[in-house]
């Protein structure tokens, strides 16, 4: 954990991937309550980690 | 399968969750060749799947 580590719950510091699935989870949070939806909104949840493992892997690399 | 069963892939009739999600796998998809991102795409294609799955659902009991 590095000075990267706080960067993605920092919404002023997503890249443009990671705000856009920020944005589609807030979305699907405002739909309804469904199974369906919240596992929609988990998956999104890992999607937006994965992204985020990238760019913190790029950022230490500078 | 019914008549929904090919609105989602149709973009003029996805909802605005389901079209957000789709924005941001194109986004994510622009990005890099990396592992990670492609597995950050194939989760948002599942969540975008489970959100079309409660839209489908709704509208055949329409």
């Amino acid at each position: 954990m590095g000075k990267t580590s706080t960067r993605r719950i920092r919404l002023d510091l997503l890249t443009p991937a990671e705000k856009s699935i920020y944005d589609a989870m807030q979305v699907v949070e405002k739909m309804a309550a469904d199974e369906r939806l919240t596992e929609a909104v988990c998956l999104l949840e890992q999607a937006q980690n994965k992204v985020a493992d990238y760019v913190d892997e790029q950022l230490s690399m500078k």
